[in-house]
Formats: structure tokens, sequence, C-alpha cells
């Protein structure tokens, strides 16, 4: 692993997906692998930690995740949201994604699919067989069995961005992205 | 309804979530009514619109939600973080959560659920009813029905934040919310 990563608590893990950032979805079967862009993506349990996912049925990333039963969850940030784009743009099919964007993989620690580099946090995914969301909503639900994060941005549950290159981004559409915006602290009552 | 709202167009619905901010869940059934915070909520399909949202079982929101079969999300903005926190805190057993968080509701335009006042965009949702997510995963899908968003901050398809105040806001966790932030644009590659 680079030597920036640090495991996340599995049970915390919810908390790199919590704010709803947009996403890079790695996945590999056979000596085959893509990357793609997803914005449609929740946290669905604490501990085990659940995620859930919507791949569409037309994509390359869908053939490969339901051949392989897994998948990555990548979290890029503003520097790299060139690449994000790129990959949310054209399909794996075409050639080999990761060359075209510019992405660059590495191996993860529990999938046989790659980790995408210059993220600031990482999920390994596998995939609970529900074929009727499969099949009925493009829905994946997977359980998480390992996270990381660059603890310069994310470290003790929390997120704490040290610069603009490195904050996480969310998807508007048209290649239009917000940055992670100031955190703020609420008391509640 | 109010007079700074203005209809959004249902297969453009998904992009008052696609950047994944925190919701109040908002629900009724026979004069009882309720309003949670959710930030596990994320769209599931563009025409007709679906969305998914994880709505625990424990929940006050859940049972109005299974005995209704509705409910509605509304996208608060900064200005009433504070409430937004005190909704995810306390229980609707308890008391009437409008009324102790100070949150007001006004009549929605298709389902029995109330709407929120001073947030920025709503989604008038109707379960499609899926019993094994619903009890396995507490996972519920929606068809939106209808949407609405306050033109000064979405219109044409696009957020555009006219002051902090009325920035969407998504949720990291114990009371620390960021703000939607600045919005860049990419050209891909």
């Amino acid at each position: 692993m680079h030597d920036t990563f640090q495991p996340v608590e599995l049970a915390k893990s919810y908390l790199l997906l919590n704010h709803g950032p947009v996403v890079l979805v790695s996945s590999a079967f056979h000596g085959r692998r893509n990357v793609m862009a997803a914005s449609w993506v929740m946290p669905l349990d604490f501990d085990p930690p659940k995620v859930a996912a919507v791949i569409d049925s037309r994509s390359y990333t869908r053939e490969l995740v339901e051949a392989s039963g897994e998948f990555a969850l990548n979290l890029p940030c503003r520097r790299i949201a060139d690449k994000v784009l790129a990959a949310g743009s054209i399909s794996g099919r075409e050639g080999d994604k990761f060359a075209h964007t510019g992405l660059a993989a590495f191996p993860a620690g529990q999938l046989g699919a790659p980790l995408v580099r210059d993220c600031v946090a990482w999920l390994e995914c596998k995939v609970i067989a529900e074929k009727h969301n499969q099949q009925r909503y493009d829905l994946f639900i997977a359980e998480v069995v390992a996270a990381w994060a660059d603890p310069a941005v994310f470290s003790e549950g929390r997120w704490h961005f040290p610069e603009s290159a490195r904050r996480t981004i969310h998807y508007q559409a048209g290649g239009s992205f917000f940055e992670t915006g100031r955190a703020f602290d609420c008391s509640g009552e």
C-alpha cells in the first residue's frame, strides 16, 4: 500500500461516505479492469458496514462486478476531478480506462479489484447477492471488508481537509462539481 | 405553496440529491406527523425518478412511512442546521418534533406528509413496496411524484447558492456538518 495510507476502523467506514461525495468504482475480473464515476452511492449499515450503489446495467463495470462479486469505492479529491469526469464520460469497453484517463491503479488489500491512486479514501466491498435489486433497480448491496484513508485528510473518524486540492468532491451535472465546503459545528439543543 | 417555490421537472429532480446533501424526511399518518434527519439517501433512477433511503426500523418515521406509503425529502440549508441536528437527535415518540425543533410544516402538493419550511428544495415520494429490502436492510425505494425548489437557489437544473446561509449541507458526525462548497467546472480530459 501507498505509505500515506492508514486503515479505517470498519465500524467507522460509513463516515467516509456520510457527506455524499462522488466516488470512483473500480472493478476487475480475469485480467480485465475498469473504473467509473458514481454519485449514487450511500452507506447502508454501520456494523458490519454495508453500502448501496447504483451500477447501470449497460456499463462495463456492471459486467466485471457481477462476474467478480466485488468492487472498490475510491474517493477522489479536487486535484483529479478532470480524470473523474473523464472516467464518467467514456466506457471501459473502448479500451483500458485507467490508461485513457491517466488514473493509476494499485493493489487492494482484500480484493482482486484495484484501488485508484491519488484518491483520499478507499472502501473495499464484497457484493451481497440480491438479484431482484440488481435486475430491477441496478442496485447493488455490498459489505465493506476493508477501508483506508490518507491520514492527512481523514483520521480519528473526522475529515480535516488540509487544502482545496485534497477536498472530496460532489458531482452536480454537465462537468460541474462542488468541493466539500467549510465545516461547522452545531450544538443541537 | 410558499411563493418562492417553483416546480422542478421530475426528470431533473435527481439533481437535487446528486451532490449528497443531508435531508429531512417528513411523514404523517392519521393526524400524527414527524420529521427526522437522514444522510443515507440517494437517487435511484432518472425517469420516472426514484430514490433510495434508509429508515431505521426503530424510528417513529418508519412507523408513519410504512402506514402511509409515502414520505417527503426536504433539503435544509445552513441557516437551519441547528434544527436539523435537533431533528436527528430526539424521537418523535417523545412529542411533536416540529414543535420541539422549531421546524415549521406546510402542506405538500401530492402527499399527506407535510413539507418543511425554510428548506431550499423538496421531493414528494411514494413508496414502492419492497418488503425484503425494508425488513432486511431498512431500505426504502420510492418514486418521486413532485419536486420543488427555491428558484434563488436551484433553477434550470443547477444549484447557484446566493449566500452561505442558503447552502445545502452535508452531515459528518457529532454535530459537525459541511456546507456544500465552491462550484467548479471540468472539461473532461
